[in-house]
């Protein structure tokens, strides 16, 4: 069965069926079905909104994607903004194109998956549209809430802060170099960070954040350019996943460039002022492994410390 | 120059000075280049939220329509189901795909349009997304805050309740099939019911409320759908623009059959109780030309009343 056979209001209506029973968080006022959803936020919070897209032949393809993959994949990677500013989640609406030709099953695989993720992070499916396209995209909008004034932003590193990540960098870019060669799908998923996010935004001393999706070095130039500053990281600090650098030799890849300017990593990269909490405690707080990796310095750009020097970027 | 000389970054930052300019409206607590927008409610305040999408081949071609038309109408377009729900605007996110060989004079043309209509509509683009993609498309997802328990909802017509309208109905329709036997762009543009629908929402005695994108007959039904009710329309009460039977007859086209089933005239239908506001007072309290055209009954469908007797649609 294809798309055609079911049309535009036959999708909808199924999607709206599987949401309507997996969705509902306690945000949700009017969920989908009327022309806009209406969510409600607590007391004293502001609305985080941002937007993704996943467009099939630039960012997946059908062919080397599982179907439920591309929809896990495009909620956790929309959803890491919220975790970057230390929202919690509040909804999504998704718009989706797709060819009439598309089998129903891949388009309803990729709408489980997201649906299972959105559950998962407490995100509801709350509206929509569905239109004709040459190729298949998702296009998430999702929404959250801050504590007035307390969202977390790229602009606020200063010099003298300490630059931390949670989790590990290059395992995302590795997995798919390892499935391009082997010609298999690639299997990694973003990892999901809200909680830690949420619980930075709570903690005092907290400078800049960023969600790493560009690459860490690309990121943290993100953060530098918004902050007007520099940072020097010690590179033999970039936390990488377990068996890493063996795999990578295996593939003559560069485990330190893999790492650095990967990409697709979602870990959030943060500051914290001096005399703020350190690596044991900022683990414990966020429930996520966090490494200290370098300082914001004045000036501008990246500096790496290796053994022997420094390596500009 | 196309947009593969300008890249992904360039063309934000374009984008980001120009909304830097127009945008701003005291909502935004964080604007574009974070990793979300903040948006801030005033007290009492609900949010509410949709998605729509302008595909090129689908909903646009550059050939026909002039690029900034392609933004003006997709933030109209947008806006309206804001309108539909009594809603203020507090912001937008644009995810935009288009081909590397774009010429950047479309796509600046189209941005410039859709933030021409965001600053008349005091609805400030807040951030986006850049991707390429086999076609253009611009996916827009508006915000807007109304106050709570008092967003308009399509499930709330009640048999008794008279049924209007806002502006008048089949100009659009025409308009695209004049324009497609000239061989010239259409130039129609949906209207903003804002005011409107904010007013409408601050009404006593106000039912069930749509915009009418689809058509009038099919978003009706979506009302009565939701309602679990039915609906009697007068159809010689049914409002058409100036001169517009006169120029479907020399087109052969059926006047009233646009009007009914044309789609894209974005006006609002609305439903009142039995003792609610009439015409006239309805009509300068929204600020826009309103029109009574049937009621709500019992049972399910649309008939039409014609000199004569009745029409089941």
């Amino acid at each position: 069965m294809r798309l055609r056979d079911v049309g535009e209001f036959g999708l909808i209506a199924r999607i709206a069926r599987r949401a309507g029973r997996d969705g509902g968080g306690g945000a949700v006022r009017i969920g989908i079905g009327d022309d806009a959803a209406v969510l409600r936020l607590r007391r004293g919070e502001d609305v985080a909104v941002t937007t993704d897209a996943a467009v099939e032949g630039v960012h997946f393809r059908w062919r080397t994607t599982p179907a439920r993959l591309v929809g896990r994949r495009a909620l956790r990677a929309a959803v890491s903004d919220l975790s970057a500013m230390g929202a919690r989640p509040l909804g999504v609406t998704l718009s989706l194109t797709a060819p009439p030709s598309l089998p129903l099953a891949s388009i309803e695989g990729c709408i489980g998956g997201l649906l299972d993720e959105a559950r998962d992070a407490g995100c509801p499916l709350v509206g929509g549209n569905v239109a004709r396209g040459k190729v298949a995209s998702l296009t998430l909008a999702v929404l959250g809430a801050v504590r007035r004034g307390r969202a977390l932003r790229r602009d606020a590193a200063r010099p003298g802060d300490r630059v931390f990540v949670t989790g590990t960098f290059g395992g995302a870019a590795l997995d798919v170099a390892r499935a391009e060669r082997a010609g298999a799908p690639a299997r990694h998923l973003p990892p999901v960070r809200l909680r830690a996010g949420q619980a930075l935004a709570r903690t005092a001393r907290v400078g800049a954040c960023i969600d790493v999706s560009d690459g860490l070095l690309a990121d943290l130039g993100h953060v530098l350019e918004a902050s007007g500053a520099g940072a020097e990281l010690d590179l033999a600090r970039i936390p990488l996943p377990p068996g890493f650098a063996r795999a990578c030799t295996k593939l003559r890849l560069d485990p330190l460039a893999l790492a650095l300017a990967g990409g697709e990593d979602y870990e959030l990269l943060f500051t914290v002022r001096p005399g703020g909490p350190r690596e044991a405690t900022l683990s414990r707080r966020l429930g996520a492994p966090v490494r200290e990796i370098g300082r914001i310095v004045r000036g501008r750009g990246v500096r790496g410390l290796e053994i022997g020097g420094f390596t500009h970027f």
